[in-house]
Parts: structure tokens; sequence; C-alpha cells
């Protein structure tokens, strides 16, 4: 087995896992502990210019968490690490029988809120690790980022066509799933139609134009195929020229009782071009041809050429969207919270680096609205305690099944849509949003402040 | 079919593509055009503080134009998309049946130079545009900046850790595997181990140390499944007293004719802690015990570690490296550079946009060596020249079946470590590097001058 591709086949992806996971695992094994423990999936602070998360990726991480088992070809490779044989045997039994929390995906999320909480033996919580991580933090970013992206264009569509950077082929896939979560109008990748039934758009490229002796004979060729919603590419050598010649087949269209669909600007200034394009449509009577705009987008440019005037009608957004470019990860972690104490009840627990506090025990995300049903507040307190709002976290799976109705892509999109518009408007400022307040609640924070001490006293004052 | 996994089974990833690529095609196909043509996939320009690129990917591209083919899935799918049923016809034999010409892997490169050139039916190659420069910006991508942190730890052992923020599961496959070209010892991707023969690594969890009420007994745990190859983690609570108590469980493996392996740091200030903890380590006589450090590194770090004199031994990166997060994408691009005219004979073509210009002609790239053998110059000329130096492309594929052999991982691993070797140091410094010289030979500037008055003759000043 030599290729990616056919790693995929065997639909269960326990091997795509940090060796660490492993090593513990067969420790924790060899130590005959199989006692429950509790995690939190969480990301630990908003990158620059962020001020909010929109959560995605929950479907794939309860799919892995479904189909997870050990196959021979693994466990050989397993024993040729130097696993041993009790451990393998262990392995070769293993599904995951855990209880999973979650917030829903499309659900606007902020710092240390619990995204994702597991409670299994720990063995099975620890492995699976990796996994989650992964796909949460690529899904949520992306929602993330395309969410700003799709606020900055206010209103006007946004097309996902970022696939030939994004990162190979699972990036290229749910760059596409998550951005139309996050109210993109559709994607260029094919596949991702085909997959996701997400709508899928494309225009033509400068090699199209340059097959032809002359450009114009290209838009001719390319309009006799689609002749009712063909967008000429009119930057190859010059865009004015480009939009001349445009606008001539635009009246030849008409001739035939046709109506061209649009033109593409790539390059140069888009705003004074886009305003000149207009004219020379305009002054033909081609008001109805749309002017779409693609080429080095993001945000912070579609919101300066909004505000410039320029005249386009809707933007292809690629590269920087399709790998967040400005920031392409999230500090997406995976952190102990509770395990099961000699007395078989839960004890909590955590993490005390620098800077790197985790919160402890077993907790659920409250949300409070304004009367008006708008976002005001959330508390991060614990399970058991009673909290103004709505509890974010629901169960999703009970003892490895799954419990929960998994909505359809469209539900999940429209739930990220109510999610934005409920979020003040404030917190979606490009630069600059102030902070949404979350609060930890005082239970919890007595909790933080009992184990905070106690660890000091038992692992740094007394050193061994 | 609703998931990624189901959807990669097909093997063949014909609609992972752009859409505007078979509504090219589609016209293509209705204006008659089986004409030959010649794309080149090369880079535009370096990212700030990259010096040169380091060529990763081709093995999965030559896969991919071997297995591409449209299932009746895929037929369904392109007709209710509402494409005709000649060329939906033509789709149901479609294979690829074109020339290749690419650089070998482990290859050092240069912005212009082509990369893979596909010399085949117009429809074919343009067909298979999105995939290509998908994959060749992924791996190239994280060779190159692999190489850069490789280069910075002069000489001392980098694993790549970087698996929970990779973009997806395809992204985690092949950071392992382009990273170890470049020169990684390894990667932390279990799966990756199995796919591609990399050595796998791994230490333990913050989770590990606070499943346990003491941290000395979670060393104790751990060091007991594996007592000759454990890297405890020591700053849960307080790295200098993990160090510590990693120091007592040290001497105790040591009174069983043990020896601990190494700890791992993941916080703080890192030369200073190594100070610190090399210091703790030796006055036990633990001089063997290795110190290993992570937590977001890159190659400006390392290398300012490795000035500060920090006391490591190796370093485990991971997000920054796994997601290039400097800059998380190339100017890869993918252009027409000739067509077949209607004498039957190939014409070279440009595009002419803004600062976008692109090389006409089939083309070759001539690498000069000094005497020593250290790279010296590249020049990008026309196949036919007879230039000075080694020609960098060679022939891949013929009429679509391979006719070359694909080297090993490893073989590709050591040619890499030759190209970076022969590369002058200067070319390698991380930052404010001399541009390489990559001239353009004399023919293929005069080819430029005369397209270029053409183009402005007939497309700008002659608007139609």
């Amino acid at each position: 087995m030599n290729n990616f591709l056919d790693s995929l086949k065997q639909e269960n992806m326990s091997l795509f896992t940090d060796f660490y996971e492993l090593t513990m695992c067969a420790s924790y094994f060899d130590n005959n502990n199989f006692e429950p423990a509790t995690f939190d999936l969480f990301i630990r602070r908003l990158p620059e210019n962020r001020s909010y998360f929109l959560f995605a990726g929950l479907e794939q991480s309860l799919q892995y968490l479904q189909t997870i088992h050990f196959s021979e070809e693994h466990l050989d490779y397993l024993k040729n690490q130097g696993f041993g044989a009790d451990f393998l045997d262990y392995l070769a039994g293993f599904s995951f029988s855990g209880d999973v929390w979650a917030i829903p995906e499309g659900t606007v999320a902020f710092p240390n809120e619990p995204l994702i909480r597991i409670t299994a033996p720990i063995i099975e919580a620890q492995l699976v690790e990796t996994f989650l991580l992964n796909t949460v933090n690529l899904q949520t970013m992306m929602a993330t980022k395309a969410s700003r992206i799709v606020h900055a264009a206010k209103g006007k569509s946004i097309i996902e066509f970022g696939l030939r950077r994004e990162h190979g082929i699972d990036a290229g896939m749910k760059v596409a799933r998550s951005s139309y979560i996050a109210g993109c109008q559709g994607s260029s990748n094919v596949l991702a139609g085909l997959a996701y039934g997400i709508p899928v758009f494309g225009t033509m490229a400068h090699s199209f134009v340059m097959s032809y002796p002359k450009e114009i004979d290209a838009f001719r060729a390319f309009s006799k195929t689609f002749p009712n919603n063909s967008t000429l590419l009119i930057d190859t050598y010059n865009d004015i020229a480009g939009a001349e010649k445009a606008a001539a087949v635009a009246k030849e269209l008409e001739a035939k009782g046709f109506r061209l669909g649009g033109v593409r600007l790539d390059s140069g200034d888009l705003t004074k071009t886009s305003k000149q394009v207009r004219k020379i449509l305009d002054e033909q009577g081609l008001e109805y041809v749309k002017i779409f705009a693609s080429g080095d987008l993001d945000e912070y440019q579609i919101s300066q050429l909004l505000k410039d005037e320029a005249r386009i009608d809707a933007f292809g957004v690629g590269t920087k969207m399709g790998t967040s470019a400005d920031r392409p990860y999230l500090d997406v972690i995976y952190k102990l919270c509770e395990t099961m104490n000699p007395e078989e009840t839960f004890s909590p627990i955590m993490k005390l680096s620098k800077d790197k506090n985790t919160l402890p025990g077993r907790k659920q995300v409250f949300r409070s609205k304004s009367k008006d049903g708008f976002y005001q507040k959330d508390t991060i307190a614990l399970t058991e305690e009673k909290i103004e709002g709505d509890p974010l976290l629901s169960k999703v799976m009970d003892r490895g099944k799954l419990s929960y109705k998994l909505p359809s892509l469209l539900e999940i999109r429209c739930s990220a849509q109510e999610n934005i518009f409920k979020l003040p408007a404030p917190y979606k400022e490009l630069t600059n949003a102030p902070t949404y307040p979350v609060e930890l609640s005082l239970k919890l924070q007595d909790l933080i402040k009992t184990l905070k001490s106690q660890l000091t006293q038992n692992e740094i004052l007394h050193k061994s």
C-alpha cells in the first residue's frame, strides 16, 4: 500500500493519529487503567481580528467515532512498531463506546467553550484526540473565515474558488462544505457538488482565451456553447479592450435572442476597472450583464471595494479564504477535565502551565439572550449548576451509538445564518471588534481556586 | 453518497476539479477543438523570505493522470448540471493520453521554471489543471517550508508533529511525506508510517500526566511500559519541578538497569528552561537523557534557540510547519504556452495581463554548475535550443503511459538532500537571501518581444 487513496479505502481512520496517543494508550492498558475520563475539545484563544468562531466539523467527527477500528494490516504495523501482544489484542476488539456532547454545527462559539465533550474509558477518549482536533480545526477555521468574507460582502454573492490552492483533497472538500455553511453561494469544486449537493459555479480561464487566435473568437466560441449563461473573462490581454469585445459578443447574442451572463475581472484596480467596464456595458444597453470579480480577494479587500463603490455584482474568493491565509490554524486543543478516582466518583482536574491553564470538571455553556433574541453573554458552568440561558451542548452519542439526528447541510447553513444574525453587530466588525462576554460560573471559579492551590502544594512546592 | 471517504473510494479524482474546467472542455468539444496544446505548471514568484522551492508532488500527479476517468455516477451528476449528451459520451470514454515532462521530486526550483509540462489534446490538458495545481501546491509548499526548518536546525533532528492542525486528512498525509523528503527524521502521523514507511515518533501528552493523582506517578507508569525509550513531558504543572521528578524516575530506572530516553519541554522560555533542566539532569549523572523541545516552533525560533545556545537535542515542529503558517500557499499556476495552428504545427502563445505575463513556447530548464558542483545559474530556453547546463525536465509519461521509474521515497529524500547541499549557502539564508539567477535564453526573449508586439497590435489597439 503506497498511496493515500488506497489508505482511505479502509473507511476507518484509526491510524490517522499521533503516535503518542498509541503509546499513552499502551501505558494506560499496561497499568490497568480502563476507568472513564472526560475530555473537552475547545479553542484556547481568538486569532487576531477574529471575534467569534463558527463551529463546523461535528458530522465528520461523529462519523469517525462510529467507524474507528483496527484492521489486521493496522495491527501488523503496530506490532512492528513494538507494541505488545496483549495491547494489540485489546485494539483488535476496539470500538468507541463513550458518551459525546457537542454544540451543533453552525453555532457561534468563543474561546474556552467546550465544543465537543467526551466521556469514555480513558484509552478510547485519548485515542480519538488527533482526528477530532484535525477535523474541527479545519472546518471551524474555514467556516469562521468564510463567515467574515460573507459578512464583508453585505449581501453580494461569494463563490468559493480556492480548490487549486487548498491543502489537498480533504481540505478541498471541507472548505467547500464549511464555506457553504457560512453563507457562500456555492463552490467551484465539482466533487463537492456531487458529495454534498453544494451548488457549483465557474466561468472560464485565461487559457481558454489564449487557445484562440483572437480573444473575440474565444468569447464567441464559449457563448455558442453556453448562449444564456456565459461569464467571459476579459483581462487576458487588456481589460478595457476585453470589455469592448465582450459587449460586441453580447450584442451578437441579443440578435439571436440570447443574453450574455456576465464578465469577469481577475486583476488590476478592480474599483476603477469595474466602473469603466460598467460604463462600456451600459452604453450599449447591457445593464443586465453582471460584473464578477476575483483575484486575491479577502474580507478586507471586499470591504474596501464596496466602500469605494466598485461596480461589482459578485465575488469569486479563492486562496485567501481556502487557506485562511492570514491565520491558517486555530489554537484548538483537547484536554482532560475529569477522571474517576478510587472511590468510583469523578474528580475534576486541570492543567497549570504558564498561561495555559485549563478549566476543570464536566461543563456546559449557557447563552443568555436579550429580549429581542440577540446574544448577550455566555457562562461556562459545571453541568450540575442551574444557570440562566440556553445550554449549548447536547448529547449526540450515547455509549458509542449516535443519539442525535444529524441535520442536513442546508439546515446547518440556515442555523449558521440565524446564529450570525443574532450576534450583535459590533462583534462582527472585521477589525477591533469588542470581546464578547464569556464568564465562568462562581462554582467553577471556586473549583479552579481550590485545584490551583492543591496542585501548587502537591506538584510544585513538594516536588516529588 | 454523503461523505468524503465514500467519495474517495472511486480512486479516480476526475470531479475534483473547478467547474470551469468542465465548461471550457464542453466548449472545446462543441467547437471541435481536439488539437494538442502544451501547458506549463510553474510558480509565479517566491513568497517573502523564501529563496528557492523544493519540488514535491509528482508521484501523486502521475497517479492521478493514470487513473482519471468518469463513472456513471459522475456522468449522471454532470447531466443534471446541464452538460449535453455528446460531451458526456465523450467523457464516458475519457482517459489521459498526453505526454508529460517534469523535474524530479526533491529538486530545487525557482520562479517561472516549468515544473510539469503537459502536451495533450487541449480538452485533456485543460481538465487536469485543478488537481495538479492542488497537489503540487501542497507538497512543494510543505517541502520548501520543512527544508528551511531542517536547515535552521543545523543537523539536530526535526520531527513533524503537526497532524492535529494540518488541513484535513490529505494534508496530514502529504505534510508527513513532503517534510520527510525535505529532511525531517519522521512524523507523529502513524498512518503516514504505514502508508509511506516514514519513521514515526511520539512522547506523551499533558492529559497522560493529569490522569494520575501525582505527576511522578504518571512518569513511573509510562516508563514502566516503555522502560528504555520514554520521553517524559515535564511542563504540565511546573517545568523545573517536573525535571526533578523526571530525574528521580530516571534514577529509579537506572537501579533496574534501564535508561530514561528524554524529557520534553512544550512551553515557556525554552532557552532558559533547557539550560536549567540540563543542569538538573547532569547533576544527577543523567547526561544521556535528551532534551526534546516543542511548542509553536518554526525556522526563525529554532535558529534563535541555537544562537542562544539552548540545550536542546531535538525539535518537534507542528502547526507552523504543517500549515506553512507564514505563507500557506504558493503562487502556483498552469498556463497554456502553445497550441496547434491550422497548418498543423505548434504556435507559441502567451498571456499579457498587467504584471502577469507568461513565457511562450515549449521550454526546458538548464542548470549550470560550478567546477565543484554547486548550482550557479539556470536558463529557461526553448526545447530546440542548445544551452549549457543540465536539462531538468525529463519525459515521465508517453502518450498517457508512465515512462519513468518512480523513485522510492528514500531516493527522493536523498536527492533533496543533495540538491540542498549543492545550492550555495547564501541562498539558504532564512531572511534576505540573494536572488538565484534564472535567465531567459536570447531566443526566448526574442519570441516574447515578437508576441508582445503582435498581441498589443491585434488585441489592444485593434480592439475587436
